[in-house]
C-alpha cells in the first residue's frame, strides 16, 4: 500500500521511482545499527523531498545525471551535518525551531507540495518553486492541458478524497465493523491505482498522451558515488544544512511520539548519528536525503516491532517486494501518483495553528504567520529560515525589554508581589524593584534607565533592592551596568540591595569585587530585606511604614 | 592640535587629506540640528576609518575615482540606514553588541590600525586587511625600505610615545603646574609636525623618497553624488551596516558618557536621526562615513558648549581654520602622520577585558576572544558579526538548558530555597521544582525530561509544584509542554501545581484552557502551595513531612 505514495515522493523530488525505492533500504539498514528507536522507519518524505527538489532544481535541469548526481551529494552533505551534529552533542538545536513554526512551515509546505502537482494532473510541464511562481506557470500552460490526463487525474483526486472522508463512515453505517471499515478505507489508494493503470493499458491511453511511469529497473541499489566538486558543495551546504535540521526535528517528532506510547526513551543525539548514517548510505546507494516518516514507521508499530533489527527487515523487505513488483505499474498513470501526493499533504494542512498563536501569544503569531507567507511566496528554504530567525529575534527582544515590577508585602504573608496588581503594603523610603528577567548584555542598558527614571523625581527614597529572584544569570555586561547604578546612587544618598539572590549568581558575583562596593546588604529573602531596612524611630527616614496600596487596576 | 590626528584618520581610509576635513563640515551642522548630545562631535574616527578602508579596498583601487566615489556611497547607504533605524525606534539594536564584544573589538582594531601604519613608517606599500595579511606583505616589502622615512617614522613615533609617558611626570618633577604640563604635553604631535615638516623642506628629503602630503585643495566642500549603482549597494550593505552599528554604539558611548558628567539625557533613538543626517551630509560633500568622536567631542566640552549649535560652531571653525592651514602641511611626512595614528590607536588596545571576562564568566570570554581572533585573523567584519552572532548563540544555549533547582522551606521562615545549598525542610511526598529560566521554545523539551526524570524511578511522589517566580513568559511551545506534562502525570497519578505565577505570564494562561485541564491548583506563594498540600492523618500520602534535608555542598 505504501508503493504509490513513495514513487509520488520521488516524483515530488523530480527524481526517477527507483530512487525513492533505492532510499529505502540501504538507510533502513543503516539506521538500524545507529538509530535508537525500534520502530522509526528512515526514508523519503513529503517536505524533505519538496525541499531537495527546490535546493537541487535551482542549479541543474529535472531528469539529466548531473540533477541524479546533486540529489546524491545532497544526501551526503547532509548525512555528514547530522553525524557531525550528533557526534558533538549539538541536538538541542533543532530546539530553536519552535513548535508553531514547525506546523506552520508543514502546512505551508503541503500547500506548495499539492500545487506543485496540479501540473501533473493537467498533463502539462509548469515549473516553479515558489505558489505565485506555481500560479503563473500554470496559468501560462493551461491551453496545454491534456483532457484526458485531466480526467484521469481529477477522477482518482476526487475518489481518493471520498475514500478519505466518506467511505468510512458510509461502511460504518451499512454495517461494517471498525476494523473491516479501516481495512477496506486503506485499500483505496491501491483501487485507483489498480484501476487507473488498467485503463491506461486497456485503452490505450499512453497515446493520447497521458504520461506514465514506465519502466524501472529492478534489482539491488546500485553503488553510487556523491560528486566532490567544491562549486556543487558550496552550492548545497545551505539547504543541506536545513534539510539535515528539517528532517531531524521530524524524525524526532515521530520516533518521540511511538516512543511515549510504549515508554521508551529516544536519545536525540544518537538519533542524529543514525539519521547521519542513514542518509551517507543513501548517498552512496543511488537514494536522495530521508529521515524518518510517520506512515512507514507506523507500519513497524503495527506489526509490533519489538527490536530495532525487526523493524528494519519489516521495511527493507517492503521495499526490496516493490522493486520486484515495478514491472506491474509501467502503465501507472503519473496523474494518479499526484492525485495520491495532493490527498496526502492536504491532510498536513492546518491553519489551527495561526488561530492558536494570535490567541496566547502574538509573537509566536508573527514567527507563524512570516512562516506561511516566506514559505509559500519566497520557498521553503527562506520560509523555514525565517521563521527560525524571528522566533529568536522577537525572544531576544522581548528579554531585551523585561518586565519590571515595584512590589510590596503580602499582609500576613512573607510573600511580595506587584503594587499594580495586589493590595500589598509599602515603605515610602524603600524602593523594590523586581526584575523579571536575568540581567545580560541586551537588557543591561535598560535596568540603568529604569533605575533612574524611577529616581528622577525628588523622592524619599533612601534604599532600593533589587529583589532578584527573577534574575538567573547577570553577565559581565550587566555586572558594569549594576556597578554603575550602585556608584551613581551612592552619589545620590541612596543604598543599593539585592535580595533573592540565587545561588549559581551569587557564586559569580563572589568572584568579583562588586559585593564590596555595593552600598547595601545581600538578604537572603525580600522579608528580611523588608524587616532590615525597616525604619527605626531615630534615623531620620519617613515614618509611616507598610501603608496598604490599593491596586491601580489589571 | 587636531588636525595630524585628523588628516591621519583619512590616510587610514585611504582617501585624500581633504576627505576628511570636508567629513568634519556638513555632518557637524547636521548633527546640531538632529542629534541630542550639546557635546558630541561628529566627523572620522579611527576604527570607522579602518572599516571603511576594509570594506572600500576589496572593491576598488586606492587612489582612483571609484575608491571617492565608494566612500561617499558607503557614508550615504549607512546614513540612510542609520535615519531608518532611528525612524523605527530600533534603538535598541545596538544593546546586542555587549560590553566585552566592543572592548575585544576595539583592542583587536587598535592593533590593525597600528599595523596597517607600518608601512608608512617604512616608506614601502605593502597591503593586507588582516593582521597575518599584512605582516606577510610587510615582510614581503622589507627589502624596499626607505633609510630616511624609516628614520624620520621611528623618531616620531619613539617622540610621541615618550610625551605621551614620560614627559608629564619630567615636567611635574621639573616644578611645573598640573596645567601647564598637560598643555606642552599636549603640544607634543605639534612639535613633531613642525619639525618633521621643516626637515623635509629644509633638506630637501622628498626627492630622497619620502612621501609627503603634499597639496590639499582649498575651499569649502565641493557637492558630491553618492552612486546609486545596485552593484555597488549590493556589495557595500553589509559593510554598511557594521559601520552604522558600530559608529553608533561608538557614538552613544561618548555622548552617555559626556551627558552624564553634567546630569543630561541622551535619546538613542534620536542619537540614531542624527548621525544619519550627518553621514547623508558627509556623503553629499566629499566626505566618507562619519560618527561621534572622543577626542573633537572632548573639545567641546573643555570649551564649555552650552548648546548644540555653540559645539557645532567651535568644531566647524576649526575645521574652516584647518582647510585654510593645509598649504603648510605640504611637506608634512606621511610617516609622521602615521607615526600620530600609532601611538593613539596603541592607547585603545587593552587586553584586561580578556582577564576579566576569564575570571567571572566563561560564555563572555569565549565571545571576547572569537572576537579578538577574528578580528585580527579575519578582518573586522567577520571579527564583529562572529562577537555577535556568538554573545547571541551562547546566551540562547545557556537559556536553553535553563539551571534547574529543587527547593524546600526555610526553617522558620516562609522562604524556599534550593536542597542542595540550604538545610531546607521537604516533604517526601512534595516535589517542589524551581526552573531558573524563562519557558520558551528553546527548553520547552528540557522542562519535559527535566520533570520525567525526577519521576523516572519509583518515588511516593504525589504532587508536583513548579514554582515560577524565575518564570517571566511562557510561550506556545512551552505551554504545549506543560499540557503534555500535565497529562502525563495525570496517567501516573501525580497532580501538577504552580506556584508564584507572574502578573503577566498567569495573563496569558488565563487565555487558554490550561488552568481547566490541570490537574492541581495555583498558588499565590510556594508557602500557600506547602501549607495546602500537607499530608492529612488520612490521605494515605507517608507521613514524616518536614525532613531536615543537610545540603550536599556548595
Amino acid at each position: 500500500m505504501l508503493i504509490p505514495q513513495s514513487l509520488a515522493y520521488a516524483l515530488l523530488a523530480g527524481l526517477p521511482p527507483e530512487a525513492e525505492l533505492y532510499a529505502s533500504i540501504a538507510p533502513i539498514i543503516l539506521y538500524a545499527i545507529f538509530g535508537t528507536s525500534r520502530v522509526l522507519a528512515v526514508g523519503p518524505v513529503a517536505v524533505v523531498s519538496l525541499m531537495t527538489a527546490a535546493a537541487i532544481g535551482a542549479i541543474a535541469e529535472q531528469g539529466n545525471m548531473g540533477y541524479a548526481v546533486a540529489a546524491l551529494t545532497l544526501a551526503g552533505l547532509s548525512g555528514v551535518m547530522l553525524l557531525a551534529l550528533g557526534l558533538l552533542r549539538l541536538g538541542f538545536l533543532a530546539n530553536f525551531l519552535s513548535h508553531p513554526v514547525i506546523a506552520g512551515f508543514i502546512t505551508a509546505s503541503g500547500i506548495l507540495i499539492a500545487t506543485s502537482q496540479i501540473k501533473h494532473i493537467l498533463g502539462v510541464s509548469a515549473g516553479g518553486d515558489t505558489l505565485p511562481a506555481m500560479i503563473v506557470s500554470l496559468g501560462g500552460h493551461l491551453g496545454q492541458t491534456n483532457p484526458v490526463t485531466l480526467g484521469i487525474g481529477v477522477a482518482a483526486t476526487a475518489f481518493l478524497f471520498w475514500v478519505r472522508k466518506g467511505l468510512k463512515p458510509l461502511l460504518r453505517r451499512l454495517g461494517l465493523g471498525p476494523r473491516p471499515a479501516d481495512m477496506i478505507t486503506k485499500a483505496g489508494p491501491v483501487a485507483a491505482v489498480v484501476v487507473t493503470t488498467l485503463a491506461v493499458w486497456g485503452f490505450g491511453l499512453e497515446a493520447r498522451g497521458v504520461r506514465i511511469v514506465g519502466a524501472v529497473p529492478q534489482g539491488l541499489p546500485p553503488l553510487t558515488l556523491p560528486s566532490v566538486s567544491p562549486d556543487l558543495i558550496g552550492l548545497l551546504i545551505v539547504p543541506a544544512f536545513l534539510i539535515s535540521i528539517i528532517g531531524f526535528v521530524e524524525s524526532i517528532s515521530v520516533a518521540q511520539t511511538l516512543a511515549a506510547r510504549k515508554r521508551q526513551r529516544i536519545d536525540p543525539n544518537q538519533e542524529l548519528i543514525g539519521l547521519g548514517a542513514a542518509n551517507i548510505g543513501a548517498a552512496f546507494t543511488g537514494g536522495y536525503p530521508v529521515t524518518g516518516g510517520f506512515a512507514r514507521s507506523v507500519v513497524n508499530f503495527d506489526a509490533g516491532a519489538e527490536t530495532a533489527a525487526a523493524g528494519a527487515f519489516t521495511a527493507v523487505g517492503l521495499a526490496i517486494a516493490a522493486l520486484a513488483l515495478t514491472p506491474l505499474i509501467y502503465f501507472l498513470p503519473v496523474a494518479t501518483l499526484s492525485a495520491t501526493i495532493i490527498v496526502a499533504v492536504l491532510g498536513l494542512v492546518d491553519f489551527s495553528i495561526l488561530r492558536r498563536s494570535w490567541s496566547y501569544s502574538r509573537p509566536d503569531f508573527i514567527a507563524v504567520a512570516a512562516t506561511v507567507l516566506f514559505t509559500l511566496g519566497l520557498g521553503v528554504e527562506t520560509g523555514v529560515s525565517a521563521g527560525v530567525i524571528l522566533s529568536i529575534g522577537l525572544h531576544l527582544y522581548r528579554t531585551s525589554r523585561p518586565h519590571v515590577a515595584e512590589v510590596g508585602l503580602v499582609p500576613g504573608t512573607q510573600h511580595f508581589r506587584n503594587i499594580n496588581r495586589h493590595a500589598v503594603l509599602t515603605d515610602p523610603g524603600l524602593l523594590t524593584i523586581r526584575i523579571d528577567e536575568s540581567l545580560y548584555f541586551a537588557n543591561a542598558r535598560f535596568l540603568e534607565d529604569c533605575i533612574y527614571d524611577r529616581l528622577a523625581d525628588d523622592s524619599p527614597i533612601r534604599d532600593v533592592v533589587l529583589m532578584c529572584s527573577a534574575i538567573n544569570e547577570i553577565d559581565l555586561s550587566a555586572l558594569e551596568s549594576l556597578e554603575a547604578i550602585n556608584l551613581r546612587l551612592k552619589e545620590m544618598g541612596v543604598r543599593l540591595h539585592l535580595s533573592e539572590v540565587k545561588g549559581p549568581v551569587m557564586d559569580g558575583l563572589q568572584r568579583t569585587h562588586f559585593l564590596d562596593a555595593l552600598s547595601g546588604q545581600v538578604f537572603l529573602s525580600q522579608y528580611d530585606a523588608w524587616v532590615g531596612l525597616a525604619p527605626g524611630p531615630d534615623d531620620g527616614r519617613p515614618q509611616g511604614v507598610a501603608t496598604p496600596v490599593t491596586p491601580a487596576g489589571a
